[in-house]
């Protein structure tokens, strides 16, 4: 058995590895993208070693995270917890609970609802015996699982987790194969449009927090999309390609969508021209109010007969009279939008923030393809009714939520924040003037440490004076406690504040009770 | 090459799946473990399907999570959390920056370390074109490659993050395939033992704010193990065999461990006795003060002469030297310490809580092989001088650091808590007392959120009075604000203590500066 699985692996590399290696020349000699050339060469240098013919001496790392993977370091680490601290403080404004679900699942588990399409984007562990697994790739899925295989028919729950997608990984503009999601969602029997006004006023509140600047949320159903296509005469199997197409509108002209459908999707002129007059409905209509929009899309004479349009205008003017009340009023009904419908059965929406890079470094820069960087959307949900049924038959559970562009929001902050963000949260720095005071440092630290208060001290026996301050300073610690032969003697320490360069003795054994005051007054 | 590998694919299915059904066949017959025969099912349903020769459905779903790991609800998330945050609080204390690294790694980095034997263990991800990617193992591993890639030579870093491990799960004993590790590091060149003296004040801190009961902190150094091995004329080559029986003394008596070094190991009868003076050297020495005993050897003939015993002892001495200015009072002089050694080069240690499960349900509980469930070491670490320099020639960084077993301490925790924890952080509950006032509850629901107060309300329109103060007991919500015909005609609520029932009216627009009057008063 071995010896023909070496055997085939054998015959398939000197196939693959000629493959390789012309692709590798062709893209060398045009302008491919160096990290494609890199990772080319690399699968034929692994292969190559795996056979035993290369000259690469062992032990010998290619030191560099995986292809579309990021560390982050303290500070970047900083700005993000700062951020999450938000998110979460506002889900739990909304009574949210919080779950986690490991990082891979049951193949099967995640095939479920991405069937071909995206199961190529899917990261499949290898078979080592036992499960078939994959990297989740998005909290949903699991979510859905957890509620089936736990036969939970209600909870209102939050996950902030790392998921896995084999995607080109576009970083300049945030896009990449690891990131974070951070999921909020509603499984329960309610009553109508409950659920979608908690949603959409946890967004409206989180973005207002972040102070992102000026964002909208925009808005629509399912059934109006349904109607709309229903009285443009294009055919409900054709739904999802065309929603596809109907989704350009906000970054494409009119023209080349219809072009689109026209050529690409096989649509006629009558039938993209009588669209077009519905799903730009608020574009050709603009000053009115998200209600006075639905009203008069009810008056056109087809649509307006149209049920399946009447039940999703009715509800999201239930939505809407709800939005009110709580004063969500960034919500935008937009006819055309229509993402995420291969599971949505409902409300749909979609936050975005299309200014929230002006003014920043980040605001001009441009991708690899030189298309500008821009900010897509920052949140976007909506009703899935249906997913929880897939796993389980017997169990209708209604779901609606939100998904937040986490990693979108963090660009944003990272871009908008005026000053660097601390890495520690170290408020005291014990330091001494001469040598041979450790041990006194080490007391001085013990007391402060002891009262819970965040500090550090060098870990050399005897540093010097400076290079003790400038540590402090750097690190923006706000306070030095600095010990001396004479304090010593006196029973004192000095207090030096970093930023002022202000110092006063403090008897030793008020110091922590001063500190307190002096980190109480910052 | 499509086709040879379909054939390829197809032999192999046919011997595999003959060798598994005789291995299922095995399995049943004996007393195998239900997970493993599960699995073995598994796999070979799996394979079937794959060519199409199952009769199972599609769509049907196995509906349970990857072998070896778990969801956390809600309440174990909050459990966990709440550990969390004194474990970062801790950190912070002692001055330290947080990074995260990728959930995988490149194959050869990870590698690199563990060679053949950990490999096994190692979670690989499947091939589907580019590079050769792991998941992590642990978090000093990519660490070290984090410093290594970005050369840096300084700083001290915590990281908190999931790893991954295939080996047997035994959920029982809290041994999962997929579990949290929670790494605290010093990196950087810093003088003798100050490194480990934070290590050792952290874990003597932390275990001491979980309140997780008498806890030790075991401490030897490899110096000290290896001036011991060299006395008993143990040859350098076998130091990590027998080191991993040195370490089974914890558990194992002195009569076993010297019979698998004999039997298994080939040590002479003079060789082990001799050994077993000095790795015993605590037990037969009893009452004597950590630096009594490291004394006590040092004045022993032959030992008190061996370089390495008076390097690593005279470095045990200056560290004890610190602790004990730091209050460290946990630590115990251990020679029979010996764990980690492939890689620690100088001090290790290894904190112990053996009735941290004291009084609980769990103590007396027993895993599937009628062991006791005990709870083994809750935090363990060293210094590892090597590390970096392996994947950077050219980088000499000192790393000494500690690692909790947070997925241990996450189990004591949720053994000794006394209340089971809130999963949610609602302050107050808004309610109805008579139907169609769903637009009142809101606004009072705005009202209370747009003050930060962590609210909710029954998502249905016309709830139940009982219902809603139901909902508010069971999830220990302290706060109902009633509203009810005669309270909005009157512009006030009433406010209902959740515990005692005690009713007060208040005007609305006091309603928030009295619920945080009454919040701070709980």
């Amino acid at each position: 058995m071995k010896s023909i699985a070496i055997l085939f692996d054998y015959f398939s590399f000197f196939l693959r590895d000629k493959t390789l290696g012309d692709e590798i020349r062709k893209l060398k000699e045009g302008k491919a993208d160096k990290d494609v050339v890199k990772e080319r060469v690399n699968i034929m240098l692994a292969k190559k070693k795996q056979l035993g013919t290369t000259d690469e001496k062992p032990g010998k790392f290619v030191l560099k995270t995986a292809k579309g993977t990021r560390d982050y370091g303290p500070a970047q680490s900083a700005l993000r917890d700062s951020v999450l601290q938000d998110v979460v403080k506002t889900f739990k404004k909304y009574g949210a609970e919080k779950i986690d679900t490991p990082v891979f699942e049951l193949r099967d588990v995640l095939m479920g609802k991405y069937g071909e399409e995206g199961g190529k984007l899917v990261y499949d562990l290898q078979d080592q015996g036992g499960e078939l697994l994959s990297l989740r790739y998005d909290l949903t899925v699991p979510f859905a699982r957890y509620l089936a295989m736990n036969k939970i028919t209600n909870i209102t729950r939050y996950q902030i987790a790392r998921v896995y997608r084999r995607d080109q990984p576009v970083m300049s503009r945030g896009r990449y194969r690891e990131f974070y999601q951070c999921d909020f969602d509603i499984a329960g029997q309610y009553d109508l449009m409950y659920p979608e006004a908690e949603c959409l006023g946890i967004v409206n509140a989180l973005l207002t927090k972040l102070e992102i600047g000026e964002f909208f949320i925009n808005l629509n159903h399912r059934f109006i999309l349904e109607g709309m296509f229903a009285v443009s005469g294009i055919s409900p199997k054709d739904f999802k390609t065309i929603c596809s197409s109907v989704d350009k509108l906000d970054k494409t002209p009119w023209a080349e969508v219809e072009e689109e459908m026209i050529k690409e999707k096989f649509l006629k002129k009558e039938q993209t021209e009588k669209l077009g007059q519905l799903v730009r409905f608020r574009e050709l209509n603009s000053g009115l109010s998200n209600l006075e929009l639905l009203e008069k899309m009810s008056q056109l004479p087809e649509l307006g007969q149209n049920d399946k349009f009447k039940k999703g205008a009715e509800e999201l003017k239930v939505l809407i009279g709800f939005l009110e009340v709580d004063g969500v009023n960034s919500v935008r009904f937009e006819p055309s939008l229509a993402r995420g419908l291969d599971y949505y059965t409902g409300a749909i929406y979609e936050a975005v923030a299309p200014k929230a890079l002006e003014g920043t470094a980040a605001e001009k820069s441009e991708d690899t393809a030189g298309q500008p960087v821009g900010v897509g959307s920052v949140a976007a949900g909506g009703r899935y009714d249906g997913l929880v049924n897939m796993f389980d038959a017997k169990m209708k559970v209604p779901c609606c939520g939100v998904s937040f562009g986490i990693e979108r929001l963090f660009a944003i902050m990272e871009a908008r924040q005026k000053n660097t963000i601390r890495t520690t949260e170290t408020k005291v720095y014990v330091a001494s003037a001469q040598k041979n005071l450790a041990m006194e440092r080490r007391k001085l630290l013990k007391t402060l440490r002891d009262a819970d208060i965040e500090s550090e001290m060098s870990l050399k026996a005897n540093p010097k004076l400076l290079t003790q301050f400038q540590y402090a300073e750097e690190r923006r610690i706000p306070f030095v406690v600095l010990i001396g032969e004479r304090e010593l003697q006196e029973g004192i320490v000095k207090l030096r504040n970093v930023v002022s360069r202000e110092e006063k003795d403090v008897p030793l054994d008020s110091l922590v009770a001063t500190i307190r005051e002096a980190l109480a007054a910052l």
